[in-house]
């Protein structure tokens, strides 16, 4: 298989609604993504947890996968998250990612019930067998409910050829140097905790996968070009001048956050769905500041 | 409204599926619940953690729920679980079960993202709005990701007129002792953690909502009769005889686990829905074991 | 060995202290022994936490535990807390300890460093082999750093002949039903969680340490009686009575608020030593309001 | 107060014991302070958790404290762990360390019970009070069972006029980031976490106390000048060079890895004292394998 060479600024889309919440705005969408590529993302990725993939109906998120993945264009790789309850929807989805041109599909554990570790193998097998495109593995136990240890998770990465690449998100940089140390320097990982943008960056981190592309990608873009150019100076000087950003997107939620920082700045995207709340006065004022001090 | 008193113990069903796990099984939901029901539970609670519920399709999930309100027909109360990710899904589940003859819905404020406290209060307002029927508030962090203090519990039972009952899953004994001083004893809390339910008595839980009555009614039965006769030592020894296979269901997944136990006592079930596996030979061969020594 | 047999309710000395927080004082100490024996505990157990005793130089230690033994004459049996930090000196107190004329020793594996099983077990085995009296194995992590699963907790039950009792403060009652169910009903444990003492009852508790008895021993033993009569209904009462003052003295540190209350009743000892505060006046008009309601 | 500008690799002592553990071997520790101060370490911190200061009868510590600094002989900067369970004993040993020439006491609010915001600031102003040097705080919950946030440690650092410096051990890299960020650069902070060694100093940390050096001083030197010569890939690759040491000896106890080590390198500094265990043959045998490696 020929993996495209995912690294640097992976931008996480959001997926916008009409006014009361009900219809998707995929024109909005459009737009969102332009502006990702524009600033100079190095790829994108639909249907995660910035995109509220676990809010929208079947039907929904194929037209939003569709359509993301049109909408790019190959212009940079997309990757999109086709994680779902069950092994059988989550292959679907997979599939029909696969069959539109995605070019990487991320795949959560996620699970109501705990899984065990054989569970977990077969999920990412029962997937793996089902598409031709490499697969991130995604650790995330704060949204997932299963934490999966680096033990587990390099037998996936042998077992399961076209899972390639790993996302961390548990936030404990130790994962990552213990993915460095047992996987010998083999295993390409990921960050997706905006906090640890730096020390991951530092610890051999071939990516940042983040929603903060859709409100600073100079920024973002200029840690990365950073820690390239080996200058960690200056990357810890960019971490630090926008990590009050990155803080805040996290702690406020980032399709709450991250809706409104877009529509701050020009691209109404409509409001988070329900039970979640769009971001209220207080916290646009907030946002507004920290989005002026680093204009 | 006339809410049911709802008390003792309250059955989960499983959701029976066919061998290759794509079909639902009503005539095996029809059986398991006549034989809950012939073993003298109080109620009947379908579409919980143990029935499932998550892995449905929202087709599947609305033949399940009328067909077991229908089957149970009024012969004891049916709880049925309406929790959806969104606002709008659980609102449009709740109104199908009361439509339906629910008597009561529960709610677990399940979310892929971490809810605020407005968010939460929000969400059981909009469901209480939309219904005429009772509904028992769920809390069970392990599963749903988001933790509801007692605090915030009590402040959704005072401003939401149909939230009438508290389901306490998180295992911890503190909690129902802050919801009966800071309730001031008004407030009917249920046990939904296996291993506490002689704790849960003694600290005043009005009944014990459980999968064990699909393998061993009898037991159950007698320690909540053992608690109405204000018989501590009585119950304390029903409770220890039957904790081992209390502790065996929880361990292995109350899916897994039951559906192999009604499987072993005459009632086939077909497996659980991957990732979840059908629990292996060592795990049976344990469970038969202790469904003997409690025969 | 003829042990004695502990039981009921087991209550804790506090050290008090000359006004400038330098000196011991031994007739207050004398007093609130007179105290808790004359209300009808059934075992005095000094230089506990709640008796400050991580806080006094070795001579004091020894002044301290003397003077309690002799003092308490065989009322009832006397624990002493002869934990340290080495195992050396822990085989000195407990030597003293047994010298002096305790009943039983109580040993809590406090370390520094996180011990592993095998250090924690020869620990048990050094002391064991130096005394002759019955030790009280006792588990809290929360003061200790050190949580023995229970598994261990059999091993050295079962290695070291004179560990006969458990005092399990993990504030989880599965701990209790896991010695119990493991133990085969042959290992007496005792409750050191107060806001567990019902549940602790419930599942078979031999008994409980507190410090409550130096401020409500009247509840603190018709609690225990309940239980004994076997009367569920009284005993949740009881406990649901006590329960908000339990909380106080927990959640504000048992020597700060235990003193304060003593004082309060009418037998000044001083303040805790630095750098624990003594109850400050909203502190000390809230334990005053609910003594009152209690008395 | 002319501060000594603390910095770089700041290397614990281990305390050495004769063979049977009872009596301090002085001569041996001359030799490891030797070896420390000639493999070019920036300071020496004697005393800590690796120093089983805690083990220590004070008789022992002052010889301890006494005799480190006065060989150190001021070639380096000296930094006394002066922690102790009461606010009196800690301001009687950091005087002690005064007296006899340290240049920095450290102080970790050690306690038994668990303190109030308030009793760790007077703590911390008692001792600050009580002498004429610099005080670097130090949080480390895992061995104090106390964790200090970071708006505590800066109210701390701003009313205290010689706590200047802020040693973080908590593992959590976020804590140093929210240091720097609300400490506005301000607050000079240490890495106390073997395993963070490489984000510490990427997060601006201005030293790594660590008992390292005792084994690998060239690789924790080499460390730091990466790091100052702003060659984060360099930087990098030396740390993965040495995380399989650094994971050894955290996992296996400082003092018990750092004294086998010591051995197996030519200088004989006895076993920790019980209920700490030396290593056994195994962990010896894979301590001199990594050693060898790293040769």
């Amino acid at each position: 298989m020929s993996t495209p060479r995912i690294h640097g600024i992976i931008g996480y889309t959001i997926t916008p609604f009409s006014a009361n919440g009900e219809q998707l705005d995929l024109d909005a969408l459009g737009r969102s993504i332009d502006r990702l590529i524009d600033s100079g993302v190095h790829a994108i990725a639909p249907l995660g947890s910035t995109g509220e993939g676990a809010y929208l109906s079947d039907a929904e998120w194929d037209q939003v996968s569709e359509f993301s993945i049109r909408h790019v264009a190959k212009r940079v790789p997309t990757i999109v998250s086709v994680s779902d309850l069950t092994t059988a929807k989550a292959v679907r989805r997979a599939r029909f990612a696969e069959r539109h041109g995605a070019d990487v599909v991320m795949v959560l554990p996620a699970s109501y019930w705990k899984l065990s570790a054989a569970e977990i193998l077969a999920h990412y097998q029962a997937i793996g067998a089902s598409i031709g495109v490499p697969i991130m593995l995604y650790n995330n136990p704060a949204t997932s409910g299963t934490d999966l240890p680096v033990e587990l998770i390099l037998k996936i990465f042998h077992a399961v050829e076209n899972v390639t690449m790993v996302k961390e998100s548990t936030g404990d940089i130790q994962r990552m140097h213990q993915l460095h140390l047992l996987g010998e320097g083999q295993v390409p990982f990921y960050n997706g905790c905006n906090p640890l943008a730096l020390e991951a960056f530092a610890a051999g981190a071939a990516g940042w996968c983040t929603a903060a592309p859709n409100l600073i990608p100079e920024l973002n873009l200029a840690l990365y070009q950073a820690v390239l150019a080996n200058d960690l100076n200056q990357a810890r000087a960019l971490f630090y001048r926008q990590l009050p950003l990155l803080d805040f997107i996290l702690k406020g939620g980032l399709p709450t956050t991250i809706k409104a920082g877009l529509d701050l700045t020009g691209l109404p995207v409509g409001e988070p769905r329900r039970p979640l709340f769009a971001l209220d006065d207080a916290g646009r004022h907030q946002l507004q500041q920290l989005l002026n001090t680093l204009g």
